[in-house]
């Protein structure tokens, strides 16, 4: 009882030893690529005497940056069973900064995509030293001198079993840097003890209810935080694993959508796909559970869900937080009231927390007045990795997260605002994500964003930015807000602009925003 | 992350953050007592100060001899949460069993259902130095003297909020014996870590999958391996609970069936709730999932189930185990065979085991050849306290079950006999337990009983024990057994008996039987 190690290793026993026959899809350039859990663990046994080939050692950090197929599905196994540490670099992010969190990482070998190889060279992004092992398609050709090929790397590599080590729940297993939205990146470092946990918050019934009876889509980047966990859960729980490969668009993911029974991205993902889904009258008969992340989900979303029959729910998370911290699944009294499933749902078990008011006391259970959202728990990390933003942001054994929530006397949260972002008006506050949903919501506006600007008279001020699909102008979009928010929340300049910048997770970037102000 | 905790201390402050609005239902002499979960966890806060008014310190043991009911749940959660040891005593025990128990678990205080009081104070079984709490309903009168009544301990006590401890996860939490069918009883200890992650399990969709949406029926004692796990992780969940009380009748349980989701306990149990079902034509609309399980589910249990809609599944565990082992939610392929739904099951995310043979080596996944189950995880315990039998029962990092079982191609498990009762005859073995199945499924049998007893030619061969309820003889039921195994299984002799000896837990007591040969 107390020696048993909770450690990756044993779910991924599991997998193998209960599971063997369960399958995973993987989109690629070839189509469509499909092998058993026990081929994938026999891929995993040559890529782990592989990775000891490159010198790999334990608590050695790997890098991959690549989407979501079989390959970085191999590397995340085995780089975390023989005890090495997980270390998956957003892609998306401009050549410099993967270069400084690479060398920061301190990664020993990269494991590389090769359709996003090419600018990374050419930036001198990867550090010459760090071995690189390429992860090729059908027609890809390697660009970078002195790399490997990973197909070549395994079929030199050895057919023995692989005798993995007997891990401890404290080492640590993966790695992350969270996106530049507010400075430079912050690494946060996720033990075994932490994922294995969070891996088990994932099956649970009350949670997303992961189960051997389901076949799951991580849409979500396996970048962003682990594909929000999917991966170990998954192969924990025997489920089918369908993955969509580079660059998926509305067309593979609705298609993958025909065969899962789960699924997960974020927002902007599933307005795509519903949209696809309406358009070619497609029917999604296994579907149980889509979750929309990583953004608010806003009610004309949900409502184009409810009439295509796709089960959507919101659940919300951070990079600190392994990632899942809320899950609105919905509560007997929920089911059909929009505005309880707009909100990011219900604390799940395990996680502790407070909604802190500015004077240090809890907020009210009113649904209305907000605080900041404090958490604590196995699966919250401690700290940033060499940041001293460490001590500011853990202060006092609680995560702070920074955003700004209500709390409702169900216990459903809501994100109103990043506390950096919330907009005080005349000593009032005003929600721009509250007011960024509602513009979203108008037929003629595809995406929007609202940021502060200073104020002689009211300290603050509201602005916003509308990207419009239609023929709508200031003036419409103002009397749309006024039939929905108090007068003094309705901004005095909405700017009409061609696109909004985003960040290197999709959100939009308001500090360009503010700074273009 | 790391510096986060596993105990119960957690759980229970869920429940009551988020849960307070939810209701325990108790059945008592004055008939249906219920409360919420905020009156529950202020009545725990007065039990706290109380236990420390009775000189109850951190690490401590105190007893509890009750049965299913709000006082016995309040004990549970004020023990546990101020850092102190709950013992469950079996109240079935003999009394000079129960001051063995008791004085080997080293209990600082008795808490003690007054029905069950008076042979426990005839026979001197409860030490007369130890402080004795009487648990009283409408009606009881104190029988011991010296004696405190547990309502008066509870009104004398403060109304401050009581300040818990942090607890270690390591901290021992909960103490059992087990039962007396293989000697003196083993006693165990359960670790604050152990029951949190055994909690969480029983929260997986493919476990038993408990809800914040669930109404928890735990016919199980709760001095019964802590009802199986089930108090703790409905007041995680945030279930609604309801509890039968003492003795609890087939009309009892059955009237809080219509009201329940989710209900637990030994198929006899089942046996006489289902045929009072079917007397009174009854209906149970929201019932989700009913667990059997302490012993074999047999065919005919299982037809009657489904005939009355009741949802009966197999599940499968022990003492040393928290208890929860194997689960026979039905997977895709099973849900409709038989064959496959009497067997005792999946093991649970969380465990791992070996089917052991003789020789040392793991049996084959082909459904028929039996091994010894050995099992380890972070809910089984290391060892029986002060015991030798330690040594011999936990070598090699596993704990030997002395259950032989066979597993099928899919992994699910099923036990054919105790290691001890296993049949040898003429070079192959008998099921002691697939006999008995097969007799008690005749209609004219209610109860049977097989051991193995020598035999010059063959070693040992299987003689049968049976209670019948209707006019039957012992040839008719060698014809109803050769039509379902091997010729070489039917025992020779099959004796008709009014009644069959049984243990403190209901179990047959084959002990009893060899004696009697």
């Amino acid at each position: 009882m107390r020696d048993h190690e909770l450690t990756l290793s044993t779910l991924y026993r599991r997998a193998r030893s209960e599971f063997g026959d369960r399958e995973i899809v993987s989109i690629g350039a070839g189509g469509r690529h499909t092998y058993s859990f026990e081929e994938f663990f026999g891929r995993v046994d040559r890529l782990a005497w592989a990775l000891a080939g490159l010198g790999v050692k334990r608590g050695d950090r790997v890098g991959t940056i690549a989407w979501n197929h079989h390959r970085h599905l191999e590397l995340y196994v085995a780089v975390t069973s023989v005890g090495a540490v997980l270390h998956t670099v957003n892609l998306r992010m401009a050549p410099h900064q993967v270069l400084d969190v690479v060398t920061r990482g301190g990664d020993v070998a990269l494991f590389v995509d090769a359709d996003v190889l090419g600018p990374l060279v050419d930036e001198g992004a990867l550090p010459p030293d760090v071995p690189l092992v390429v992860l090729r398609e059908d027609g890809d050709v390697i660009e970078a001198p002195g790399a490997v090929d990973y197909e070549s790397l395994l079929a030199a590599s050895s057919d023995e079993p692989y005798s993995y080590p007997e891990l401890s729940e404290s080492d640590p297993a993966a790695m992350a840097f969270s996106s530049a939205t507010t400075g430079r990146p912050k690494g946060v470092v996720y033990s075994h003890r932490g994922l294995y946990l969070h891996s088990m918050m994932l099956g649970l019934a009350d949670t997303w209810a992961l189960s051997e009876a389901d076949a799951v889509l991580p849409v979500v980047p396996m970048f962003h935080v682990n594909a929000w966990g999917l991966p170990f859960a998954a192969l924990w729980f025997g489920s089918t694993i369908l993955l969509p490969g580079r660059r998926p668009t509305a067309e593979t993911v609705a298609s993958l959508l025909e065969e899962a029974t789960f699924a997960a991205a974020v927002p902007t993902v599933w307005m795509d796909v519903l949209a696809r889904a309406r358009e070619h009258a497609m029917r999604f008969p296994r579907l149980r559970l889509v979750v929309s992340g990583g953004a608010a989900l806003n009610a004309s979303l949900l409502a184009e869900a409810d009439e295509l029959g796709v089960p959507l729910i919101h659940s919300y998370g951070m990079t600190e937080a392994s990632p899942v911290v809320l899950v609105n699944a919905p509560r007997s009294a929920d089911a059909t009231n929009v505005q309880k499933r707009v909100r990011q749902g219900y604390l799940v078990p395990g996680l502790e927390a407070r909604v802190e008011l500015s004077d240090g006391g809890a907020a009210p259970r009113d649904g209305v007045t907000a605080g900041e959202l404090l958490l604590r728990g196995p699966w919250i990390v401690d700290g940033y990795v060499d940041d001293l933003r460490t001590e500011e942001v853990f202060r006092g054994g609680w995560y702070h997260t920074g955003d700004m929530v209500t709390i409702d006397a169900q216990g459903s949260l809501k994100v109103v605002d990043r506390q950096a972002d919330l907009i005080k008006s005349g000593g009032e506050w005003i929600s721009s994500i509250d007011l960024e949903s509602a513009l979203m919501e108008h037929p003629d506006v595809s995406m929007a964003a609202v940021i502060a600007v200073p104020d002689p008279r009211w300290q603050e001020r509201p602005k916003a930015f509308v990207v419009a699909t239609g023929q709508v102008t200031p003036e419409e979009l103002r009397g749309w807000l006024e039939e929905r928010f108090p007068r003094f929340w309705v901004p005095d300049a909405i700017d009409l602009v061609p696109e909004l910048p985003l960040t290197a997770v999709g959100k939009f970037d308001k500090r360009a925003l503010r700074g273009s102000e």
